[in-house]
């Protein structure tokens, strides 16, 4: 058995089921993991998929790969990283490669490219989305870095990635941080769909009625249609799930407090770094933090009092409807991720292609979908659209499906049913569309209360009044 | 003459009018500007206001002042702070009080003050609001730092702040960053107002079809009742302001493409930070994100379709109605600022005092407003109230506006007017009074893609399931 070229460090489930797929698709891997005993259980269980070959320490994991190396860290954002590099890097020779796999913080992403490079190593930062599953049977993979370590390792990357029409989810994203901003902006978008999907289930039940049966149905019937994507599949399983426990559907059992790790709201950062104003996945992490102050809503809920929440008329109708306002939201949460990635490849000068990226997130990744496809032409038709509302095709779409958005959206106002993801897409919608808005007034305030001076509408120069 | 006590360096007209502000009541002032010509101009205009010494560099100017020494900082936020600190720290002796009184990023502030604090200085961070008039004339004064430097500065602080029913708008808040904190906050509440404010002119305008001079007379009947504040009576003098150049209204002749200085997005970053859904503020910072986009909006709005904006209907019954809605609106974001700062101090242990930081904010500052005496009402019922909607006085403003504020609002969405901050508080409201939000179904999702696992509603514990 020849010498591998790759190792990966890091065998909790992820890294685990990397390095089964890498080994699967024929590579020979070498595979380390701080604490030995989980080395040896997974040699124990996988080792006959492919040549493995299990090391206890660092140093022999490292002298075990063929040089110039190629070695993936498998490790939780943050310090551990720093912490794999550090103890890497004795052994390592210069050429070698690095890659981070797990979700760092792109700025540390820029931050260990420019020091690592510096020293005569290559590094690659690099999303790899599609939980435990995308990762052992083909994950979207999103790699940062010089072109040439990306060129090194892309023979394995392309391999293990998903495949789609026979392109694999993977292709060079750019320099430095690139890969993971990219997939911080995919977490970021995945936060706003599930939410709208949240809102979009709460009005079946708690405004159309529906029981989780008829819920389940119907996101079944969405999926078979433009909606068609791995989340709208995986709800129509979940509204399918019995709990063994009770004998009812089991998402009734599930607590509804959602956790966060961290991608969606460093989205919402960078955003608000860049003034992009991305309002649905915003809406979309604080929605989940809303949901984790269950306490005060149960006190709430005994004191603030609110319309009935029944929409009445045909169920079939409002079912079309709510479909129709999933579909226009979703297309402005993509729209808003889309442009803070224009915006931020402005800022850090990565080149970004938009439409490789949408190719890539069609398959393996968490929000990968039919709909995935259309902006990918909208991008091909034109590399330099300011935003996709204004592709043809979501215009449409927009055009539409906007009079059941805005009937959904207010009625769910007037019947009490919280949609924050839904409305701030509306507005966003709304305000994007407006060659005036209501800033002239702030812009007012602001001189008046503060001399910051304003601009004029008929000539260029900063001015300032004395108002009233 | 006496020696002063204090000293002032950076005479922008902050400086210059609190500099002024402190000598008129009755305190020598030393003063200083890194550019000599201003202190001089400085001199020659106002030396006649009070007992004023003006210094050309930071060593005469230091000793100018009587030890132990206090110095105000009036420079720019950032870099220029640490530089002055710097400039001065080889001129003053142990014991000696720095106060930063611009607009200081508080984990600056927090830094600073240590640093200072162990090497045997103190330091005080302060928010000061009120523009230049209230520099001049009386602001708010959110003063942080050890008590033991408040002291020594309060006969000072709370003579030249706004005065409202005797008591001076200024009082301690807490230790290191906690003035420059709740400032922060003070500014993410006034983005709110001033947007919420911006969408029921839009509304007033585009969708009730009022005049300028009419929408002038609503702000103006608005600010004589529980409205009444003064954002809504500049507002109203706004509309009654000439434009001398074309004769028409000067509103209408500013620019819709509203700046921004950092405490806004830093109030929403913080808000992220701790998981507090604050997101009436950032919906307002987003919405100056948007109306920055003036070129891309001009190009949507020729190519991206809605329904026509007339409300139709009783003018006179639609004012009242927005009139609600602002109001409901409005308690929400005061809500949502309120609770980020309960969960700060809960962070940062700073033993804040909401019914005493809402009484300093009656008077001087930008968000002053009659509405701030109910806020300080509720604190002194409940000083451990957990949100201010659960306050009666508010429960009960709600209930009485809320038919309005989802007629308003809903209307807004139907006839396509962008309502972001209007229908970002509303959701809150709602999703804040729901025993039970759609979160199980993220939490189900999260489950099946990633085995993040999930809780039960009936019994403790974490649980992963196979889905469908």
């Amino acid at each position: 058995m020849s010498k591998p070229t790759i190792g990966l460090t890091g065998l909790a489930v992820m890294g685990q089921n990397l390095a089964r797929n890498i080994a699967r698709n024929g590579f020979a891997i070498a595979v380390h993991n701080r604490t030995v005993e989980t080395t040896h259980k997974f040699i124990a269980e996988h080792g006959h998929e492919g040549a493995f070959v299990g090391c206890d320490d660092l140093r022999s994991f490292v002298e075990a790969i063929e040089k110039p190396r190629t070695i993936m860290m498998m490790v939780k954002a943050g310090k551990p990283v720093d912490d794999v590099i550090e103890g890497l890097k004795p052994y390592l020779a210069k050429g070698d490669l690095l890659i981070d796999g797990g979700n760092s913080f792109f700025k540390d992403t820029a931050r260990r490219a420019a020091q690592l490079e510096s020293e005569g190593f290559l590094y690659i930062g690099t999303g790899v989305s599609g939980g435990e599953e995308g990762a052992l049977n083909g994950p979207a993979i999103m790699p940062g870095g010089k072109r040439e370590a990306y060129e090194r390792v892309a023979p394995i990357l392309t391999k293990m990635a998903a495949q789609v029409d026979g392109t694999p989810c993977c292709a060079y994203i750019g320099e430095g941080a690139a890969g993971h901003y990219v997939k911080m902006v995919h977490n970021g978008i995945e936060y706003a769909d599930m939410q709208l999907i949240a809102e979009a289930y709460d009005l079946l039940k708690s405004a159309v009625g529906l029981s989780n049966e008829q819920i389940g149905e119907t996101f079944a019937q969405w999926n078979e249609g433009e909606l068609g994507s791995y989340l709208i599949e995986i709800t129509a399983q979940i509204f399918r799930t019995r709990d063994p426990e009770t004998g009812g559907y089991l998402v009734d059992a599930v607590l509804d407090r959602a956790g966060q790790k961290g991608t969606g709201k460093w989205t919402s950062d960078s955003a608000l770094e860049l003034g992009v104003p991305v309002t649905a996945i915003t809406e979309a992490v604080f929605a989940r933090c809303l949901s984790a102050m269950k306490a005060q809503r149960v006190a709430a809920s005994k004191v603030l009092m609110g319309p009935s929440s029944s929409f009445g008329g045909s169920q079939k109708d409002w079912i079309g409807a709510v479909r129709d306002a999933l579909y226009a939201s979703k297309v402005v949460a993509y729209a808003q991720g889309f442009d803070l990635m224009r915006v931020a490849d402005a800022e850090y000068g990565w080149a970004l292609k938009p439409g490789e990226i949408s190719t890539i997130w069609r398959g393996g990744c968490i929000i990968r979908a039919v709909f995935l496809n259309r902006i990918k032409e909208a991008y091909d038709a034109d590399s330099s659209l300011s935003n996709l509302l204004l592709a043809p095709f979501f215009r449409d779409v927009i055009g539409r499906t906007q009079a059941n958005w805005r009937r959904v959206v207010s009625a769910a106002i007037q019947s009490g049913v919280p949609v924050p993801a839904f409305s701030a897409a509306l507005a966003y919608y709304d305000g994007y569309r407006r060659e005036r808005l209501p800033a002239n007034l702030l812009q007012a305030q602001r001189d008046l209360f503060g001399a910051h001076t304003y601009e004029r509408v008929d000539k260029p120069g900063v001015y300032h009044s004395q108002w009233g």
